[in-house]
C-alpha cells in the first residue's frame, strides 16, 4: 500500500492475508508477471522516453539482496543495473551527501534499482547520532527536490520500496547467519547492535515515510518473500504498463 | 578454442560441429550450466577475493545483447554488471581512451561484462582512419599493460571472446531490422556502411587476436546462438570453478 499521511509501522502487518494462495503466486502468476515486465523491459529499451528508478529499503536482513534477485533475474541485464550504496568512501564524504547517488540515476531507456539509498543519510546516520534533527529535515527537503529533478526533468518514474520485516523475524534471519555455513559470511556482529536500535530506526522511517512523499512510499510486508515479490513486481509491472509505450518504427 | 598465433578468421567456422545435438544442449545441458555458474557467483561474492571481467566483441549484429541477456540472465543482479562502450562522450574524450574503461573494472567479488571495450578504438577507429597504424601499435601495448594490471594487482580474472559470424549471416541479421517491428528501433544505416568495410575489420581483428594477446581470445562461432551460449558458458563455469573457492567462515 502507498503511504498516504501518518504512518505507525508497528500497526502494519508484516504478513500476507490469509486468503492468498501461495503455491498459487510462486509457481503461475509471478513467473508470468517476471516474463511481462521482461517484455515491457525491451520496450522501455526500445522507446528510450522513460527510465525508472526504483528504490530498496528495509532494516538488516529484511531481504533486499534476495529482491533483487528474484525479481530482476528475470529481466535482460543489458537493461537494468543494480547499485548498491555501502558506507560512504572518503571521496564520496568530500561532496554533498546526493553526489553519488545523482551519478547513478537511470538515463533515458534504463531501470536502475538502488539497494539502499539516499535514504539511508537520514537513517542510519540519525540512529548514530551523526546527524541532527535539524540537518535530518534539510536533507529530506533536499531528497524531495531531487527526486522531483529526476522526475520532472529526465521523465524518470521513481518508485520506493520499504521492506517490512518484524522484529522476531529479522533476529530468526540473523541467528540464521551464525549457523548456515552458506550464509556465514553475511553475519556481521554489528547487525546484532543495530538490531538493538529497532524502536529508533522504526521512528525515523516513520518520519521519511511522511516526510519525504512527494513521491509515495510502498510498505511491503516482507515476512514471506513471496508475497513481497509478487507484491513489488506488481507494482512495477502497472507502473511500466501505465507508459503506453510502443517500439518505434524505423529511423528517418 | 583459445588464439595461439597468427589467425585467419575467414578459415574459421562460424558453425556449430554437425554432431552436436542443438536439442539437448538448450535444453537440458544449458541450463544446468547457468545454475552452476549463478552458485559459483554467490561464491565468489561471499569469498570476495577474485573478480571477473568478461569482454565481448564482436561485429553489428553478431549476437553481443543477445549473448548477455542469455548467459547473465541467470546470475544474481546484484553480482553482476553490464557496461556497454559507446561513442566516447567529449568528457571522456579528454581523457586517455583507458580512462573510461578502468572507472568501470570489476572490484573483488564482482562479475563485469564489457558489451564492447577498449578494442574498438583499435578496431572500429581505425577503419575510419581516425587512428593510425602506429598510434594503434602503441594502443595495443597500452591495452596488454592496462590487462596486466588488473590481472597481477586485482585478482582479476579477464576473459576475452570475439562472436563470429559469417559476413552472410550479419546481412540476413540486418536486414531483419529492417522487417520486423520488434526489432526496427535497432536499425541503423551507418550498419549496413559499416558492413561494407567487412575486410577490413576482420583484418585489424586479426592483428587484434595475435597482439593483445598476454590474455588470450577465445573465438566463439556465433552464427547460431545455442552454441554461442554454450561456448561462452562453458569457459565462464570452468574459469570460476579454476578458483576453488569456499564460503568463508564467521569474521573473527
Amino acid at each position: 500500500m502507498p503511504v498516504s499521511k501518518t504512518v505507525k509501522l508497528s500497526k502494519i502487518s508484516t504478513r500476507a492475508p490469509k486468503d492468498l494462495n501461495k503455491v498459487t503466486i510462486k509457481e503461475e502468476v509471478l513467473p508470468k508477471m517476471y516474463a511481462e515486465i521482461d517484455e515491457l523491459q525491451n520496450l522501455l529499451y526500445a522507446e528510450n522516453k522513460h527510465s525508472l528508478l526504483i528504490i530498496i529499503q528495509g532494516m538488516d536482513a529484511s531481504g533486499k539482496d534476495g529482491l533483487v534477485r528474484d525479481v530482476f533475474s528475470h529481466v535482460n541485464p543489458n537493461g537494468v543495473v543494480v547499485h548498491s550504496f555501502k558506507v560512504p568512501t572518503e571521496q564520496e564524504l568530500s561532496h554533498d551527501f546526493l553526489w553519488r547517488i545523482h551519478n547513478k540515476v537511470p538515463p533515458k531507456g534504463m531501470i536502475h534499482v538502488f539497494n539502499r539509498s539516499q535514504y539511508e543519510d537520514v537513517l542510519v546516520t540519525r540512529v548514530h547520532d551523526i546527524v541532527s534533527d535539524e540537518l535530518a529535515r534539510k536533507r529530506m527537503k533536499a531528497i524531495n527536490d531531487f527526486e522531483q529533478l529526476l522526475t520532472e526533468h529526465n521523465n524518470t518514474t521513481v518508485l520506493k520500496f520499504y521492506l517490512h520485516i518484524s522484529p522476531e523475524e529479522q533476529m530468526e534471519r540473523l541467528q540464521e547467519r551464525l549457523t548456515m555455513p552458506s550464509k556465514m559470511w553475511k553475519y556481521n556482529q554489528a547487525d546484532l547492535i543495530e538490531a538493538q536500535s529497532w524502536d529508533r530506526y522504526m521512528g525515523y522511517y516513520e518520519e521519511v515515510f511522511t516526510q519525504c512523499n512527494a513521491v509515495p512510499w510502498h510498505i511491503i510486508p516482507s515476512d514471506q518473500n513471496w508475497y513481497k515479490c509478487y507484491l513489488v513486481a506488481d507494482k512495477i509491472l502497472k507502473t511500466l504498463k501505465s507508459f503506453n509505450m510502443k517500439y518505434p518504427g524505423l529511423k528517418k
